[in-house]
This record gives C-alpha cells, structure tokens and sequence, in this order.
C-alpha cells in the first residue's frame, strides 16, 4: 500500500458514486498529443508511472497499467506498493488495451475524461458497453496540486526557415478537402492537433516542453480559417497569422481580434473557453470534417448528440507536414551537421575521459546542454536526454536525475539518445560509446545493431513502400539470431515541432488505424535498431534519413534514403566476425562519408582523432 | 472495329434502354471466385482479353479494361480493334478501378450484375452515384451462345487426405463466431466462397476447371448447418456431408435431402433456386453475418431492402484453411516430391532435346501432363500450363496455343510454371530453364531472380509479422537495380484446392480490404520473383514454402519457412558476379538439399545428371 493505491482507492470511490463499473485513463491532452505538460499527467498522478504512453484501466477490484516494450523494467519498479498490475504491451499473450476494455466494459458502465480521450478510441473502447460516461475528469477532481496547463508566447515561423507562407498551405489544404468525398459544400475543418496547426499556421511556442506547440484549435473553411488558442472565450489572444489575409504578427490583442469576429466564424461557433468548445447554435447545412483518431470524443458527441453531421477525414495537413519542404530540408541538413558536431565532441571527450574525472550520467546531458546552447539558433532539448550507463541502458526511455544518475566508468557501454530544437530543425541522434572492455555478447550486440542501421540506410524501395515494407531491413540481422527489439525502427520528425511526427514511421506491426503513410521525397525518418538486455546493457544505434530518389527505369520510379547524422559508429564495440563483405563495405562507406562531412567542423586535435575512429575495418 | 466493337454497341443499347451510364463487369461468379467458369467469363465475351482478372467499364462513349501487370502486354494484343482502352492497373499514374469508377459514376447511374460484384466493390463503386442499378446482367442479354455453368459429381475428401472432420470444422468456426462481436445471439453465417465451403465440408467436385469446388452456398446457425449445391429449391441434389450429423455420401438423392429440410433452414430461408437465393419469411430476431468481400451485392441487398441486420465478418474458414494440418502438410510434401520429380524430367529431357528433336511450348503442357499422369493419385493440372519460350516468357500467364507454340531451340530461356491437383495436394512450380547461349542480361536477370527467391526462403521472422512485411526480402535485390516485377511475390496455396487462396500472401501493397493475414505456423506460400522485358525475356524461380517454427527466444518466437520444391535452379543461367557469398551459401544449401531429397525419386541416369546441375558454384 502507498500514495498510488490511497489515490485509486479515492477514484473507485467517485467511480461508485458515479455509477462507473470501468474507468479509462489515457496518456494523453486534449490534442491527442504523443508528449503532454504535466497537467495532463493523469497516469503519473494516479499510478507513479512516468512514462511518456500508458494506459490505465481501473474496476472495483483491479487495476491495470499498459506499458510498451520501452517502459517494461521502469514500469515494473514504478507500479510496486501500488496494487497496479502492468500489462506488458505488445507481448503475444497481452491483448491491446482497446480490446481489453472491451472485455472489461462488455455489458458495464464505462466512464473516462471524454476531453482528453479521442473519438474513434473512445468508441472503439465504449463499444460493447452498456452506458458511457465522459462529462467528468474523475482524476482531475481527486488531484488537488495539479499543475496548471502552460501558456507560453506564440511566435510566427519566418518563411526563410520554414519555406512556405500560411496561404499556400491552407491552399493546398483546401484543394485536398475538394478532391475528399465530403457529402457537404459547406464544411468547418476541425484541427485539433497542436504540431498540425503549428505547421499551418507557421506558429510555435513552448507550450508542451520539448514540444514548440501552442495549445490550440484551429478551424478551416473554404472562406476563412481561424486558430483558437490562448484565450477565453473570444479573448483576449487569438491568433491574426492565423487568417488568410491577414498578416503574421507575433501576439494578437482583443482588438484586432474582434475584426474576425463577424467576419468568420461565428455562424458556426459561438463559444469558445479554455480549449474546451462549447458550440451554439450551429448551422445546420454544414457538415464537421476531423480526424477522429485525434478530436475528442467529447467534441465528437457535441455535434453528433444535436445530429449535425460529423465526417472523418485523416488530417491533409499531417501529410504535408510529413514532406519536408527545400527550404526545411536544406536548414536541417545544416543544423544535423552541427549537432553531429556536439556529439563528436560528447564522444571524444566521454571516451577520453571515463575513468579519469568524475562522471555520471547527468554530466553527459549537462555536457550536451553546454555544447548545444552554444549554438545561437539553440532553444531547448527536443526531448529529455537518455543517459544510459551499463544496465540502465536496457531502460528505452530511461532518465537519470540527480539521486539516481549512474557513475560512469573506463568499461562498459553508454547509451546516449538525445537531440535539440533548434530555430532551423529538430534533431534526434543516439549512439552507444565503448568506454573500455565489454563482454562478447555485447560486441555482438554493438556490431549487429550497427548492421540493421546500415542495411535499411543503404534500402533501395519502389515508390508506394511504407516503413511496414522496409522495417525487416532493419531487424533481419537480429532476427536471423533469435533476438528483436521491442519498439519501432524509426518515426518521422518535425521540422522544429515534435520529435516524433507522422504519418509515416517504420515498424512491422500495422495498427488499429491502418498502415503508416506511404514513404515520400522528403520524408525525414528515424532508423534506430538496438538490443535492450535487462539488467545488463542496451544498445541503440540512431540515424536520421531523408528519402530523396535513387533512379527511374522502366519498371517505375526508385526511392533511397540520404543520411542526415555524421557520427562514428563506436569502432571499439564492432567485432568483424558479425560483418559479412558487404556489410564491411557499408561501414566502411558510412565512416568515410562521417569524416569527409564533419573534419570542417572540428578542431584539428579532434580531425586527427575523428580519422581514427572511422578508419575502415 | 470488330466483333467486340460491335457487342460493346449492343451493350450500350441496353444501357440506353435501363438508363444506365456507367456499366461495370467483373472478371467473377457468385462467389467471387478468382478463377470463374466459362458461364462467367464476361468480360472475354464483351472484350476479347481472356487474361485471368480484370475490370471493364462501359459509357456511352468510351470503355476500358482494367488489367494488372501479368496482362499489360497480352491485353494489349487481345484489344486491338475493340475499341477498348486499356487501363495498366498497378502503374502510378492509373487510378484503382473503384476509384476510376467513383470519378465516372459521380452523379449518374451506375449498372451492373448485382449477382457478381461483391458487396463491399458494389458499394464502393455506387459510393457517387446518383442511382444503382444491379438486378440485370446485360451482357448475359447480349451473349445468346453462353456457356451452361458446369455441375460435377460432387466427392467426399476423406479424413486420411484432409485431417479434419467437418464437426471438428464447424465447431471452430462456430467458437470463432462466439468470440467476434456480434449483436445477435440466433445468427446465420452465410458462406459464399467456393473454397472456403469445400475445405468447411471436406467436399470436392470440378464445377471451376483446375480448382475442385463445387458451386455452392453454405448456412452455418448455432446448431445447424447446411451446403446449397447442384439442385433447385430443395431438390435434387444436396450434400449430406453438410450436415453435422450426418454422415458423408457420394452423392444425395431427393429422399435424403428431404429429411433434413425441416429441421434445418426453413425458419430462415424458404426457397434457394439456381444458386442465387430468393430469401423469403425471414424471422426477424435473426442477424446474418457474411464476408461482404465475397457476398454477392444481390444478396446483401436482398437483406437490408427488407431491413434484416446484416453484420459483415471476415469469414473464419478462410483464415483456418490458411493454416495445413498435420495430414495436410504430410500429403503436400509428399506430393510436392513426386511433383518435384516430373519437373526434374522435363528439366532434363528439354535441356538434352532442345535443338536436336521438334518441340515446342505445347510439347512441354504435353509432357507434363503425361508424366503427372503416371501419378495415380493425379486429377487434373492446378492451372493452364504456362510454357512460354524466349518473349514470351515475358507474359507472365501466357498460355501456348495449338496455332501459337513458339518453337523451341537450344538457345535462350523457357519459362514454365505448372502445377498438379493431387489426390492429396495441389502443387505450383515455375522453373526456368537456359536452353543454350543467352544474353548477360539474361544471366543478370536469371541470377538476380534465383537471389531473390533465395533470400525470401530464407528469411527469419517474428510471429506477427505478414507478407507486406517479408516481401522487401526477394524484391531487395531488384530495386538495388532499378528492377521490379509486377505482381505479387508469393501467394497461398489450397490443399486439393484452388492454387491462389488468402487469407496470406506476400506483396509490399496493402490492399484495399486492408493488409493481409499474419503468417502462422502451418501456411503454404509461393516464392515466386522474376523479371519481365517485354519482347525479350521472361524469368521466374517459384518455390512452394511452409511456415514453420524457428526458435523461441526471450524476445520472443520466430518462424521460418520450410523448403517443399525440390528442383534445380538451371546453373547454366548463374552469373556469379551477381552472387555475394552469403547468396552463394544459399545456392550450394538449397542445392544439396535438391540432390538429397529427389534422387531416391530418379534413374540412376538421372541421378548423375541431377549430381551435376546441384553442384556448388
């Protein structure tokens, strides 16, 4: 028994009261973000699990938390005293959490945040239940502390870093939602997604941490397009960059707002407070188009409880968002090589040093957040860096703090995934450094890690692959050993926006939703294989690639992927005898490419040490 | 203009007559069968293209034929003066024909055989239309020399060839139907899919050429089940073997049939004629479940105009005759042997009589089937014998003509693909063999395919994962060329039945009903890459393979495939500047394992031939 168990012992009391028999907590904000601010970290609050995805299902007598492969050993330790039992996420025997609730709910009364939960989710969960209760946030009502949602600045994205104005990607927005079957003329394009109307719109801010969003809505017609964000009601700072003819400016006061007032949306919305829509008087000719694996269900049930049709569409703009644009794709080519430069120097200077001086795993993100800020268009880290020392490395999403940070010394292997949001690009980098002697099995693990990175690197693909087709690149040589790992191959990046974006990604499982988008010119994907070896290491080998085209033949048009990060591949764990001939080639090609780009950015000392580490096995 | 010219103008006139627009025929029958009676070829009526699949579309103005990448050449032969457009289905730039279809019936009427298009096409393609219009099949009206459907005996499989009872069957589908979420507990699972009733009921007949199924419908209720076949109303001919208790017969005279009548189906179906069904007094606390990919739009209309709730499952029996049983795989590998052993003759007797005895592409379909003929426990070919020499093998179902055969020399390639239905499997094999001098991009060709279908053999793979995603493992070594071939890499195989069955197969598209089956333990797949240059060449290496355990690890279980085709891959094609020597590895492996599984199946003559066409290079 402890703090999380009192806690679930007071929702099952309001769960009583409430008449709920199952009630659902997801990992998630209003937006149906991946990452959340800490006001919306119902699950940390309720089970002590931090994580970054969860689920957590609670009846009368049992609890259950879902973790994925990434979050196994942490949510193991987290849930103890909590009564809580974890649900291993993704293992044979352990159904999806959806379908689990639907087992759970058959026949019952389910209840959940019906805000923060998405529609087609919520259905989906709902479906075999005899009632649905969604108005109340039963966590929210126990957690008296909870932190306040963050409001932060919204700045306008400067068209020479992100490449194309507001108006031509509402244009295209537009004619995408033409050539959909919608059954309506008259339609109000509901957005709900933060990094979607961040990229829209051409704003940021610093809203969700590590993430450049404004917590935000935003509305698209044929006519007009407005985001809702940061205000009561029509107050007090709605967004002008927002319109199509209006200009960017970096705040907006009431004033100006109240011009667009009659002009746009009324007729469709007359009430908008706290990021909760409260519609009125809607008109009835219209139909809602959203993508309901991201609008709310409590959105979706406001319009379909007063019968005004309601029409998914997947967002066009997360398809766009995904093809990065010359302008994105030249800036972040530009800020991968400098930050491949701060890992360089991470790698020399952990490697030369361990053992030497005192070091633990706080030091390397200290020693990264010195490098990083640095650089004049640094803002902050584009996730909380991972800092994995011998067996923590084995934790996915491990993060050190001061009481728990690992000392680091001249022996085993130092699992390092971090990355920057910088003014012209996100990046995402890991490699594991050698910081002395490590067993075979880890050599082998180094080396086959480095070869699944390689071989989906160097995939040729036929135009109309997705990252389900090209995933087995990656793990064949795992695979053809017995072993896997527990987690994607690789996601797509935001061009200064989240570190993980859709809608393409690669894994071999298709989801619930369908299968990732097809694989385009100017997709930025990550590729990052490892092997995760509880209570004794993790390796994880991290690119980030950039399809752009191999060639056109007769038998159609050839996509390959250009390498974005310039960092050795730690030749102290590689072992020769886990490389065939033409996976020696690859390395040996990768390195030369590794010196050839980064020597201009370093220092001599470092030029002559870089050489050594990508000379060819 | 010419005789199809001429019955599209019939066609049109019809259309004028019932107001129609847009016609659609399909390449199918009742039970969307991919391979159709003469009765239902249509679309070689109307068009002259005699391919296995396509899509017509008729307006009052212009008509095409949609044909996949198998046919682009063949088709564009066979349209020539018909005024027919051909569509290359599969290339970028041509839309899918439900798609086309939605673009030309947006507001307009929309006609076709309600009968013949399945429910989930029909409705995609009506999505636009003004009105649809399905009860008349007007090219049947046009085609007054129209083939009678064929009805054979139909024969009981017996448990020692097909390892299930059709109770043990019936059983698991009815758990099957009890696990999936079904609104109504009094359900009629209606089954409209030759083979999938062929393998529920252990029955077989030769109602299709080359798959050995009958015509037929089946009713499965909770505590009942029945097969509709071969007769009109309740007469003459329906199968006992249905039944679950009833014991399997040859055959069954009217006297029987009646016995069953009352106790079954009466309460749900009162008359069955001519095997499109005329539903009558339906009670209405019933659902009826079906695979609306496979149901016949008529009949689901049937339903729904009447209001009875129709809930579309993916039929069970498809995904449970996926997996062979113990008996089955035992038959199969024996009789992929003795197949093997034919191949391996024609192998050697076409290699040592090319150029020096009269042959041609018929000689080969000849020798082949009097071989297979030897077999006593051999029926009939799985399909037309592909024997295509030089460019020809470039269709990739070309069939050979009595007027056509090319004639054979000891020079170039010759592509055969043939299969046998056995009393106790059903097998496919392509080989392609090197008659005499060929071209370097013939070798290119001939070894990059033999890699191909190597890699994929040997392929490691966790449990959960499908053919979208092992496909990249034969099409890698194309597309590192800038080559690919038009169709799919592998599909399932029946057991004394159809050579194409799903729920499985191995493709890198994801399809319109979405991906397919997870591959399981106890799946038989084709590993069939190649290369096509039309007017040139054609090459194709097609193995048969069975899913089968690999090893368990903490990370999980792995699969593997078990080889099951025992034929030389003709070393007089292999380059090995194309090999690496991993690939070689493979090579010498497979053909070890040729000379030591097929040589207690050969003459001692052959045994040294065999000797020296397995040797490692």
């Amino acid at each position: 028994m402890n703090i999380y168990s009192d806690r679930i012992a007071h929702l099952r009391k309001l769960m009583e009261q409430e008449g709920i028999d199952v009630y659902y907590i997801p990992m998630s904000d209003c937006h149906n973000s991946e990452y959340v601010g800490d006001h919306f970290r119902c699950i940390e609050f309720i089970s002590g699990f931090s994580g970054s995805a969860g689920h957590v299902v609670v009846t009368k007598d049992e609890a259950w938390l879902f973790a994925d492969g990434r979050y196994y050993i942490q949510a193991a330790h987290q849930l103890e005293g909590s009564g809580i039992q974890l649900m291993k996420w993704g293992q044979p025997d352990v159904p999806d959490p959806d379908t689990f609730l639907q087992i759970q709910a058959k026949g019952k009364v389910i209840g959940f945040d019906g805000n923060v939960v998405n529609t087609n989710f919520a259905k989906r969960i709902s479906k075999t239940a005899k009632n649905v209760k969604f108005q109340r946030d039963l966590v929210g009502e126990i957690w008296t502390d909870r932190p306040e949602q963050t409001f932060t600045d919204i700045w306008h994205m400067p068209v020479e870093y992100c490449g194309e104005t507001t108006e031509s990607k509402l244009a295209r927005i537009r004619a995408e939602l033409s050539k959909a079957e919608i059954p309506c003329e008259n339609y109000a394009y509901l957005l709900a997604s933060l990094d979607d109307i961040a990229w829209t719109f051409n704003i940021r801010a610093n809203d969700v941490p590590n993430n450049p969003v404004a917590y935000a809505y935003a509305i698209i017609q044929p006519d007009a397009a407005k985001v809702f964000s940061h205000g009561d009601g029509y107050g007090p700072n709605w967004y002008k960059g927002c319109t199509p003819d209006g200009e960017a400016t970096e705040s907006l006061p009431i004033a100006l707002a109240e011009k667009f007032r009659d002009k746009i949306l009324t007729r469709v919305i007359k009430g908008f407070t706290d990021y909760t829509p409260k519609w009125e008087d809607i008109a009835d000719d219209f139909c809602i188009l959203m993508d309901m694996n991201c609008v709310g269900y409590s959105v979706w049930r406001f319009f379909t409880d007063r019968r005004i049709q309601v029409v998914h569409i997947d967002d066009p703009s997360t398809k766009m968002k995904g093809v990065k644009n010359e302008t994105e794709i030249r800036c972040l080519k530009d800020a991968m090589k400098r930050d491949s430069a701060v890992v360089i120097k991470l790698m020399h200077w952990v490697k030369s040093h361990a053992g030497k001086i005192h070091l633990d795993e706080m030091s390397i993100d200290e020693y990264l957040l010195q490098k990083r800020s640095e650089d004049p268009l640094f803002m902050e880290p584009s996730f909380d860096t991972i800092a994995a020392y011998k067996e923590n490395g084995a934790m996915m999403h491990y993060e050190a703090t001061a009481q728990t940070a690992k000392s680091i010394q001249a022996e085993g292997m130092l699992l390092v995934d971090s990355g920057g949001q910088y003014k012209d690009g996100t990046t995402d980098i890991t490699r594991t450094f050698i910081l002395g002697p490590i067993t075979d099995e880890e050599k082998k693990a180094f080396t086959l890690t480095a070869v699944s990175m390689l071989r989906l690197l160097n995939a040729k693909f036929i135009d109309g692959c997705r990252g389900e087709n090209l995933d087995i690149m990656a793990r064949e040589p795992m695979w053809q050993v017995g072993w896997d790992y527990k987690c994607g191959t690789g996601h797509g990046v935001g061009h200064v926006l989240n570190v993980h974006e859709g809608p393409h990604n690669i894994r071999y499982r298709i989801g619930v939703n369908g299968p990732s988008a097809v694989l385009k010119e100017g997709m930025v994907v990550t590729d990052e294989p490892g092997v995760y070896r509880e209570g004794q290491y993790g390796v994880r080998t991290e690119n980030e690639l950039l399809v752009v085209p191999f060639m056109e033949t007769e038998d159609g048009k050839f996509l390959q992927f250009e390498n974005l990060t310039f960092i050795p591949i730690d030749l102290d764990g590689i072992d020769t005898a886990y490389l065939t001939e033409e996976d020696k080639k690859l390395l040996n090609n990768y390195h030369e490419a590794v010196y050839e780009t980064m020597a201009p950015y370093l220092e001599d000392e470092l030029k002559v040490w870089l050489k050594e580490y990508t000379r060819p096995v």
